[in-house]
């Protein structure tokens, strides 16, 4: 393996709901080389992060990502007005995992806010619940966000219980408009729906 | 439609490689909401984009992720140190477009750079570039960042000729081996690569 830069400093540059962050890193000639990133953690927690990725140790998927299927076979998207983008986008329903929370217990509460859905009740955990063997970065050259992508068996079981500032529209989509979907969508799209709704096209 | 969150206020709180906004909002309660966004775009830049989202205009992306495949049928994907992780990534490769930039030169400059190779030279460019219909949202929450993912089909031109500080180690993957690769990485994935990865796997 190719010599690799060595962390040297981690400085937080602003604070807030989004921290950001200057990293130094020494390099393998020597010279000293300065990176900025945006994360959501706190220093000390970004800090323990940094190190422990370097030792081949993972920190828990940050969000989840919902790709949820109906009994007769519908996927479960939303339309949810997204305030870094002044604009209404299309996404599966997706939100950040809470301390300690497992992945279905993350699940249930995030589809239960935004849409009013649920794991299938009617099947066991395993059946209803498939997420990919590990979480994904959203954009590597710019934040350590991992999102942590799952097929899931739903129903509906409630309203939908968003907070105040969520604006969001559920919506169903049958696996054979898909492709008219994409063709046709001139809404934003988040990269995750738009790729996992590319794969469903191409199966179909 | 709903009625939508109106943005009264745009206020850079930090400069740099990455901005940092605080967006306020008029909300359809009558109260402001104030949320906070990374992005590399500048103030000027970043207003723009926002009022032409409100009106359905979009900018173009950001950058482009580029799903490669050479004759012979193999995956051509990289293993890239990752500053923001402090830790090597799996990834298709990708760049910032420059401004002006059409999608195939961003696309032939971004794979030469971080891989030696190119669009392939025996093809017309609509059958060596499939860009998907739109450009995608890394993370709605957090960026306005949008990134184009095409597919190409790319051969070896010359060695690669990556930035100083791009640490980059190209390597292809038989399409077969997709599912194993899947199952057996540990290393950090960036989300597109493994939806994309995913998506090749349930195809095979």
């Amino acid at each position: 393996m190719t010599a690799v830069p060595q962390l040297a400093d981690i400085r937080q540059v602003s604070d807030g709901w989004i921290k950001k962050y200057v990293l130094a890193y020494d390099m393998p000639d020597g010279s000293r080389y300065e990176y900025e990133s945006a994360s959501r953690k706190a220093l000390d927690a970004y800090r323990a992060e940094l190190e422990g990725n370097a030792r081949g140790m993972r920190t828990p998927a940050d969000a989840v990502c919902i790709v949820g299927q109906t009994a007769d076979g519908k996927l479960l998207l939303i339309r949810e007005f997204r305030y870094p983008l002044n604009s209404w986008c299309i996404a599966f329903p997706a939100g950040l995992m809470e301390p300690g929370e497992d992945l279905a217990t993350c699940v249930n509460r995030e589809l239960r806010e935004e849409t009013g859905y649920g794991l299938r009740t009617d099947l066991d955990e395993a059946a209803a619940l498939q997420p990919l063997p590990q979480a994904g970065y959203s954009s590597t050259g710019l934040t350590d966000e991992t999102v942590h992508v799952v097929f899931a068996q739903v129903e509906r079981i409630s309203d939908a219980q968003p907070e105040p500032a969520e604006l969001i529209e559920p919506f169903q989509l049958a696996i054979e408009d898909v492709p008219r979907f994409l063709a046709e969508n001139e809404t934003p799209i988040g990269t995750r729906a738009q790729l996992v709704l590319e794969a469903f096209a191409r199966r179909h």
